[in-house]
């Protein structure tokens, strides 16, 4: 299920293929997010031109709008959304636990309600109310059709107490092994073979269902919540409860305290992470798989990635590898240049810098469109450089 | 310049060719709107799938932003915004009449001023003041690299009375006089033949310039603002001041005042229209080009065409030969079915109504691109039937 190629030397960073039901992944990995079924402003096929792999869908989104009824009818999400690779799905959790936060600050009062059953909130949108458990989490990614599922996680924001984060460490190890058991049950092949014909959730074509390490910033946290997880097993590793608003020089130490505990053989995801520069640290330490909105959401914003060095002579131990051009700026409006001369992307090859100027000064939303592929072009020729 | 390729049996459609520099166009024909440089949420590449050839910019906002001269500058606006194709642009009239019977009404006052020399007006946006004159109009079309060029015209809104109408009709014809005079001058070969390489716009390389007939719905003064421009001579007429406010029941009128006086071998543009009804029915009457932001527009507002016979099967006779979707409706939401099961666009090809009507309904930028490639394939393939 997970290959390591390669070890690099005096580095703990690897290169890997990954093994899913809808084809292997080379690592480390980036995937975009199409939190509700679409990377923003991009069609599939320009994803795949672009050299995406694995993209992510957010299961608290689609479980509110379509609704995962709908999209099971549809004939799950890769079929909905016309994407054929792999798809990677997260539980819903910390997008729960962010909207209790923000609602919390905006109108006061607990808008999510946590039990150890599961969590309790309201669609902020109409109000409805929904109730998540670890099991309905597995069960939405099940009929979402994802290939990689997230357990169902408590992951408070920063900053937060000792005690709370020893009690999210308890709850999430307790809905981990319910994910666990539930996930197996539902992709237990059923006895008469013939039941088993056209459900792709079974046996030799099962999803990954992948554990997530919370902790905050306590190391023993940390330890002890990587060693449960460990001990309920899992294909793929997880560390959440990053980049949730804890100071940057936290990422280093919390990678410290759980990667050496972590076996080599399974694929490591750190959630949610993060810039360029964060990307590259954290294949240094040894991980696999990325997500993040950075490139998309930054893109929406005029603000373009660019390499100071040509991206195939990119070399890790490379200081400031990268700028950025806030491209809305006055004095790309006639620099006829290409946003990167070095870079192979549709927006690259065919406008310049004074065109995406233009367009992003007039609300054309074109702008959006071509500053998405390049950026995710970025990201993307950063990992191939990761790679190498 | 313009060739009849066949004139339909009792009835005056005509099917043509017209030859611009930039390659021969079939008639009729369709332009999508590329307004500020851009269809709205489409490619170039888009477009030609699409099956567009003629593509419509304009003057008024592209002189503003980015400005004629950063066009120029960028190689003319093909490159700018990478179209190969030929392009239409208007006068910029239309837009700083329609400005200023919009801020007329916002805020009182003479927001744009017409005297005999040009319109002065001031920019919305930042209060700067222009003047657009017929020698400014052609000078920033030329500057475009436009390949077809239009006169700049008044073009007075409906209800207009005859003193107005009378006006607007003697104005431009002075102004289309003083449009020839100065476009025959910038297109005269210089007469060292040396200095003539490279300036694509004179000589065989020209591109064509049309004549506006006004004249509001008053029949002696459509006639005699016809009688007028074809006496000036020009590549091709265009009928302007319709849908500017008037009754759709004097479009035939003004068609059948207009048309019987036009040659046959001139290509007949009828500007800023329309519907599909009203397309078939000008094109039955002896029209060649249309431009128009409905499909667009109507795309973005989630309002998607559909034929109701298969369009290889469409016949110019058909009443009620299409319907609308408006594709966010609940109805739509549990519907797998494409939006046009016989239609061969991209959205067709490979998305729902359900998936279209989730991303409208979750303000996701891929509705709108996908609503605009259908729309604009419906428009495209009613030309098709049309020229069948």
């Amino acid at each position: 299920m997970f290959k390591i190629k390669k070890q690099k030397n005096r580095s703990d960073q690897r290169i890997g293929l990954i093994k899913t039901r809808k084809g292997v992944l080379k690592t480390p990995v980036f995937m975009p997010i199409a939190t509700k079924g679409a990377v923003k402003n991009l069609t599939p096929e320009e994803l795949e031109s672009l050299g995406a792999k694995l993209i992510l869908g957010n299961t608290y989104h689609l479980w509110l709008r379509p609704g995962s009824e709908v999209i099971k009818k549809a004939g799950g999400l890769h079929k909905f959304m016309n994407w054929p690779g792999p798809i990677l799905t997260d539980s819903g959790g910390y997008q729960v636990f962010s909207l209790g936060e923000k609602m919390l600050k905006r109108r006061g009062g607990n808008f999510v309600k946590i039990t150890d059953e599961g969590v309790q909130f309201r669609d902020p949108i109409d109000g409805k109310k929904y109730f998540l458990t670890p099991e309905k989490s597995i069960e939405i990614q099940l009929d979402l059709g994802s290939d990689i599922i997230m357990v169902l996680d408590e992951c408070p924001a920063f900053p937060c107490t000792r005690q709370k984060a020893e009690a999210a460490v308890a709850r999430t190890t307790r809905w981990a092994r319910r994910c666990k058991d539930f996930f197996e049950k539902e992709s237990q092949p059923h006895p008469n073979p013939s039941l088993n014909k056209g459900r792709e959730r079974v046996g030799s074509k099962r999803p990954l269902l992948f554990g997530i390490v919370q902790g905050g910033i306590y190391k023993d946290l940390r330890q002890r919540s990587t060693r449960e997880l460990l001990e309920i097993g899992f294909d793929g590793y997880a560390i959440g409860g990053v980049a949730v608003g804890e100071p940057r020089e936290y990422l280093k130490k919390v990678l410290n305290y759980v990667l050496p505990l972590l076996p080599e053989n399974k694929p490591r995801y750190l959630m949610g992470l993060g810039r360029p520069e964060e990307i590259v640290s954290a294949v240094k330490a040894g991980i696999d798989m990325f997500d993040c909105v950075i490139p998309t959401r930054e893109a929406r914003h005029g603000r373009l990635y660019k390499f100071k060095v040509q991206s195939s002579k990119f070399k890790i131990t490379d200081k400031n590898f990268y700028e950025t051009l806030q491209i809305d700026k006055t004095k790309f409006a006639k620099d006829f240049k290409p946003i990167d001369g070095n870079c192979g992307c549709y927006a690259c090859q065919n406008y310049s810098r004074a065109y995406l100027n233009h367009l992003f000064r007039t609300n054309e939303p074109l702008a959006l469109r071509l500053a998405t592929i390049h950026n995710l072009k970025f990201y993307l020729e950063l990992m191939e450089g990761l790679r190498r």
